[in-house]
């Protein structure tokens, strides 16, 4: 199939993380926006500014887990997604995966504002399912149609596991959020746990077996 | 005309790439402030914060397809533009073509807020229409002057029609307009199917023809 | 002075454009937040929609105009800034003109919404003229301590002149603006038609002197 | 350690330059939206709009002093960061450090805003302290771990020294603002005043021991 494409009407690689690149850095910093500053009745009381100040603490908190969250994905684009080719169909997953990436902003703002309503929740836990499931297609595709670089193809155990968790996260969550709404953000606190003990893990055996 | 010109004085054709990769990452990352997240009137209730997720259906839509249209514009720039050279006109029809992508987060929030209105879709359509003359514009001046890589000739025919499909479907989505609003938005999604299929059919067809 | 220098310490010039090109094209694309897509009061009327619409015409000039802008700071920035070396001196220089390049999608809300005022074009006004400053000071140091390229040394009077413009258009621009504050900003219409002239004539010359 | 971890999934240091790049850039650029373009109640005055532009006179400084912070703390990265190799628990003070940074146009708005309240000056403050503990750690992680270039070495009491300044001046502006709120802001101009200092010494000291 390959030889047959039009060789000067290729996008190369390269381009593509390039803008992976970008859009990740632009959401990562756009998620400021979901910590709102919002005009204060006047005059303003220094009780009222305190008051303003503890409701914002859980927009920070859901801004810290959420610039993880895309930080972990970020990492983990680079870590594992290592092409040599590419063809249109891999190009609109790329596509669509970055579209449910530069939406977590907008997620993130909904969770932060009104988080107590499981329709909130739901509306996060879809969007990193869609994240999750998208990101499981790519690896899955580029893996089937023997796009991968050789030397990634002794650690495809490893790579499978790593990329259903997200999904597999993504539905407890939203089995939590018909107990609590609240519960259900915190399931994501565990992706940057699960990463990083997955990581000492990898380490840990490596000594182990030096010779593998 | 170009021996008299000022070697040091020049614009590198790899900076204005980085400037368009720049400005559609951004571009496309800003579409999400298109999906509006208010502060509801206190208190609020379960079904005012429902309300409110089904008033914002129509605004994730728009998101979707805006996105999957800049993707698109900058898959074509990538496809099907490969210049050797580079002079102050073909420059100045760029910046003008990047200065109607970076109005695009504005368009789609107006459509995505008003889009029932003719006059909302209108603005749209005539963005897209800018969007697809100021390309063709572009593609036609560097060919006319030379600019454009050999290899990329013999696909003469295949891009000027790729290249007229935007500014055709703009002006029948004006004229769907006066009939129906949101139906002229959904012209716009027959872009994606319309470069998928022209994608596919041109694969097929070098498989058909291996010694062409 | 250059050779007890940190050689590990040094900024490469690289790093620079880059946050250069990075800091232009965010500030070219966040212009379209300078247009205003209020929440309308319900119901909305298609009366009150066109009279939205009128009222944000003037906004989308003022758009227009400040992309162009900074579409000219940014290739003359390419067009004439070859450094072979840089200092802390002309770093700082550096920092304080994009600092003055990033503040221009507020200049241009504030002409956009309030431009019927002197003060509201005055803040415009002062931003070209710092901009324009800085440039200047930016490329007379420069060529003062040696670091300009070789091969741009022979075009010094056209890059003087060149770069005096933007200063002095500015200073019309703030006396215009005590007789009429929207011609204020007309003569900013000026910079892309100056710089434009300016490269055709610098065509036609060397046309005529080829030996030159 | 090092020889144990599989090649094909690290990370190159390359990447995290630019998307530490990238977040600058935007934190940078966003910082202007700090300033604020209300929608003043029809119908404006003169008057009404000079009280407008009087009211924002402190969110420009903030905004000035705000980006040149930014600016040398991109500038401290580069100058003082050079690493051979990274792990993963280097990538995570990074990360970590990048979301202390993309943070700092909220504290920026806060205190454009509310700079009058002391619990205002202490969350920038605290933004300030954060960013340059995690700072500290970084370089000190990379020293420890010898993952610093060499040719840095020699250079080790300069940048300890350096890079305590910030976490310090963040404690003495936690203890101004028990005094004086907008006094506590005051401190981080030295920040600069500082940097300046430093290289100027530096460069003194290298005159006078040439053969250093």
């Amino acid at each position: 199939m390959h030889r047959y494409e039009i060789p000067a009407l290729k996008i190369p690689t390269g381009r593509i993380e390039q803008l992976t690149d970008g859009i990740f850095a632009i959401a990562m910093t756009l998620l400021v926006l979901s910590i709102a500053v919002p005009t204060l009745q006047a005059p303003v009381t220094p009780a009222a500014f305190s008051a303003y100040v503890t409701s914002i603490l859980p927009q920070i908190f859901v801004y810290v887990i959420s610039f993880i969250l895309l930080a972990v994905f970020w990492m983990n684009h680079h870590l594992f997604y290592i092409i040599k080719h590419s063809n249109t169909t891999l190009l609109w997953i790329n596509i669509l995966w970055l579209m449910s990436i530069a939406i977590v902003p907008f997620s993130t703002s909904i969770i932060g504002k009104y988080g107590g309503f499981q329709l909130a929740q739901l509306i996060f836990d879809l969007n990193m399912l869609i994240i999750g499931l998208l990101w499981y297609a790519n690896c899955y595709y580029a893996w089937k149609k023997g796009f991968v670089a050789e030397k990634v193809l002794p650690y495809a155990d490893h790579i499978r596991r790593s990329n259903l968790a997200l999904p597999v996260l993504a539905i407890i969550a939203i089995m939590v959020s018909f107990i609590s709404p609240a519960g259900s953000f915190l399931v994501f606190v565990l992706v940057p746990v699960i990463f990083t003990l997955y990581t000492v893990a990898r380490r840990v055996r490596a000594h182990r077996s030096p010779d593998h």
